[in-house]
């Protein structure tokens, strides 16, 4: 490609509206450019790193037996309300009417077409196990879109969905689907933990999500040291670790804590540190029901975990007026004792080894010293609701300890058992001719996210450096005096044997100052640049760097081609 | 790809709601299924089809200099109400509301987003030419979703956009779009034409459609005989041919037309040809306007033209009430003479020649006979409104005469001008520093209307008899008998050194009886067909059958692959 006829607009400027390195690269390299709030043009830069992801993606998800189809953006609210989802979604599920006012959305995901179209086709055990994928854009109406290509509202995705005659079955697609995407990120150079996670509001009895491991990632993961477990933090398990030794419990005594309203204050106060408090949160559903959380101070409470335990579709906190009714106290001094409403109460497992604790006492300015299970309160149940923190016991082994990582979600795996094909009446028959209810999976990777998150991870402070299989182009050609015809000519002539031998190569052929160009070809980081001048050409030689190292070799003329050829080889090769 | 592990759900019957023969086999051969009214899912035989013919697209559009990028599907309101296309477009514009209750649509077309694009990076004459392409979903709220993907309402298509600094840059942009455009329909092996066409709702000075021909296409086209005129019938024109011998005119006379309310009617009734009859029509626009158009009996009004002559948004005929205040009379019984309220009159051009006519006489059940204009009836103006007939004069050169065809509207090349540019805003500096206006050109592609067209123009009783180019698979391997293992291990054999040698292979090894592989094989028309059975393996050969000849030919099994290999070549290499 001709640099001079291609449209790569780099901006010097770092936008203002841009809060991460990769949007603001992505911007600045003229991949990206905004449109509306989350809805961006795909600049030819940018569609070229998607294209080369998509075709990894798509590649791998042959080699696993899936078969790609197209479905639908726009699908009819009829499925949606069979599956129940219409109602449950929320504002994310973009809703309209056609001209003939029938409802229809936006498709967030595919589970409800896909199982219609199976359910229509398939009627046999024969026809399974089947796996259908798609490369398509969704869009979800998210409430904060942001981060560009990391949390847009329209974006490309990769869907699978398996379709197998038991459970067992549906075990080995999924595990299929989960090499497969082992060997998708592998094959981008990406550094990356496959984590068991939450399955939200897709739904399936397990799931595991494939981070790409980057300090400014959304994402909290905990990995133990020892063992192979890892999970996202909303679904790490905390293990069930008692105090060991029973201190003598002290009298109930109350306390005059003065405006001391958060944990932090009133243990400063105290002089005790947070771990002998306890944290007292009151929850709302949205059908109006209310629970109250108990923590150890130093911990934090893990809404997901508490959602599930309740089976509850949605949690938020309290209003001010609710918990007033119910402890007859203020935020900031609740507790557990002298509640005035019946209240279910959970305490967090931490809290069961707890003695002599700091607890609010549903009074304003006052807390509980040496407060103590059953003595002094008793919560309903103790269940795992809070996030595990560095240092936490594995919850999988016996000796190893959690680590912390930041990561972005590039793919999740869901083992979505008969939740949808119960809802959709999907069937088949077996061999003895009963019906039977098909097992389902679904499989998703975020398209344009994996290509920002690559950037995430790879970068440094003149741009972008791609991993070679994700890059638009594999090598820039840099023809340093354009008005020289010796070195305009060695340069195509490089530039158009490399493209016969397979390479995609950009051209700069354009009429700039070599820095310009540099800086250019840094920011959009192409992996490798040869730079023809007429120096080096008076000695036959180029000049070779290498973007992410920044090695830079003078190489014969003639040898570059196969040098370049061999690098790209290896970097192609080596994640295949 | 083996069959027995794909996805190509045949049906036997013909769907009940499928008109036409594309949507039908399309169906058939397991290659699309209706999800709602014109919106279609792409199994994995159509997504195949339509894939190639998209590679077709983006090779030749490569070729020609267009850049790919990708816009998104969801469009700000605030673009379509700057192009002034928010009020003007209908209601195939599908609008809807975001959950900020911001107004988007779903887009039809790009010209208003990617002109925001470039108004946005494009500073100066040196950054043109440019132009920008896409392959895209796209969505028209039609009021009648029908023939499968022929008209649906969620559709793939090519778009591209040209931006140049004057008008003469810009017809050297459109003239190497239609290049592009002959090339890429010649190369699927397709019968079309390239016709002047309406430019419609997208506006500009000029346009041409292609057309693929078949006789159940949508549209009428025409073409000269002679030269190289070729138009849509919407646009074509009617050459002004006055009647040579001038007659003596004859005294007007009312006569008594009981109950003969059509042209027909009314010449049988007086015993003349309709060509000596005025048809007389009335017409309203959006704004109440009204017209009276005359046309020569055995003509048909065309309603672009007049709406084009007359600048209006919309036609419609003119309510029944609307007629009788402007004429006193009932329908069937119109005229120009004697009117009750103030109206244009448009009078076709082939009217100039008419003399002692039959014309309804604005009086239930009476015509006048021997009406002559200027003495009997003046129109305001002669206009062409009339659709052009086989036989009529072409237009362009003297001595051709016009013929009709039908054909499939399936790309579309529009000289757009300043229409957007000017409306939005899009300038850039030219070499002196002053502003212009840029001049934009637009180019569409319907992709899967091409495969349904290249279906309609290309199918026998047994199925489809696809073009190689755009063909799911090259070839399918069939063998015969699966449960013997010397077939089974031959055929094999056979699909791994084609698909090595780079061909696409369907290998038939469904334990099914030889006729319904045929059968299912025929209907999807897979160009090529080796056949492995028992009997021909034992003389050492394989039987090679072509879809669209039916001619077959037995040849050493050994030879088959390097046979195929260059029938596939000549395929693809004679349209390249």
């Amino acid at each position: 490609m001709f640099y001079s006829r291609y449209f790569i607009p780099t901006v010097k400027e770092i936008p203002s509206d841009a809060e991460v390195i990769s949007h603001q690269l992505m911007l600045r390299s003229g991949m990206i450019r905004k449109l509306a709030a989350g809805i961006y043009n795909y600049l030819p830069m940018g569609l070229r790193s998607i294209r080369k992801f998509e075709a990894i993606v798509r590649e791998e998800m042959n080699r696993a037996g899936a078969i790609e189809m197209l479905m639908p953006s726009v699908q009819p609210a009829e499925l949606w309300q069979e599956s129940g989802r219409w109602q449950f979604y929320g504002k994310e599920l973009l809703r309209f009417k056609d001209r003939k006012d029938n409802d229809f959305c936006m498709g967030p995901t595919h589970e409800e077409v896909i199982t219609d179209m199976v359910r229509r086709e398939i009627k046999s055990y024969r026809q399974m196990p089947l796996n259908f994928y798609q490369i398509q854009t969704k869009f979800r109406d998210e409430i904060r879109p942001r981060f560009g290509l990391m949390r847009g509202r329209e974006f490309i995705m990769k869907d699978a969905y398996s379709f197998d005659v038991d459970s067992s079955a549906a075990d080995s697609s999924y595990e299929k689907m989960y090499q497969a995407y082992h060997r998708i990120f592998e094959r981008c150079g990406l550094n990356f933990r496959a984590v068991e996670a939450d399955t939200g509001s897709i739904g399936g009895s397990s799931s595991h999500e494939f981070m790409v491991l980057a300090d400014s990632g959304e994402d909290a993961i905990v990995s133990c040291n020892t063992c192979r477990y890892a999970a996202n933090v909303e679904k790490a398990e905390a293990r069930n670790v008692q105090s060991a030794a029973k201190a003598e419990q002290l009298p109930l005594q109350k306390t005059a804590t003065p405006e001391m309203k958060t944990i932090t204050d009133v243990a400063n106060f105290l002089r005790m540190s947070a771990d002998k408090t306890i944290k007292t949160l009151v929850y709302s559903s949205s059908a109006g029901e209310h629970v109250m959380a108990l923590l150890r101070g130093d911990h934090d409470l893990n809404e997901i975990k508490l959602k599930n335990h309740l089976s509850w579709d949605e949690i938020e906190m309290a209003t001010e007026t609710d918990i007033q009714k119910i402890t007859g106290s203020p935020v900031g001094f609740l507790g557990p004792v002298g509640l005035k409403q019946k209240v279910t109460v959970i305490a967090d497992l931490a809290v069961q080894g707890m003695i002599n604790v700091v607890i609010g006492a549903n009074e304003k300015d006052m807390h509980f010293t040496n407060a103590n299970l059953e003595r002094d309160f008793a919560p309903d149940r103790f269940v795992d609701i809070r996030n595990v923190v560095t240092g936490d016991a594995c919850p999988r082994c016996d000796s190893g300890k959690l680590e912390m990582w930041r990561g972005i979600e590039v793919g999740h795996v869901f083992k979505l058992g008969t939740k949808y094909s119960k809802a959709l009446n999907a069937t088949y028959l077996d061999a003895d001719g009963k019906e039977q209810v098909i097992f389902m999976g679904c499989y998703g990777i975020g398209i344009g996210r994996t290509v920002a998150a690559a950037i995430e991870q790879n970068h440094d402070e003149n741009g972008i450096i791609f991993p070679l299989p994700i890059a638009p182009f594999h090598c820039a050609v840099v023809a340093l005096n354009t008005k020289d015809s010796g070195v305009m000519a060695a340069a195509e002539d490089m530039y158009k044997k490399l493209e016969s031998s397979g390479i995609e190569v950009l051209f700069d052929d354009r009429d700039e100052r070599p820095g310009v160009k540099f800086k250019d070809n840094d920011l959009i980081g192409i992996p490798l640049r040869i730079v023809v001048g007429s120096k080096g050409l008076a000695e036959g030689k180029v000049e070779v760097k290498i973007r992410a190292t920044g090695e830079v070799q003078l190489l014969p003329i003639e040898d570059a081609v196969e040098h370049i050829c061999k690098m790209v080889a290896t970097a192609l090769g080596s994640s295949k």
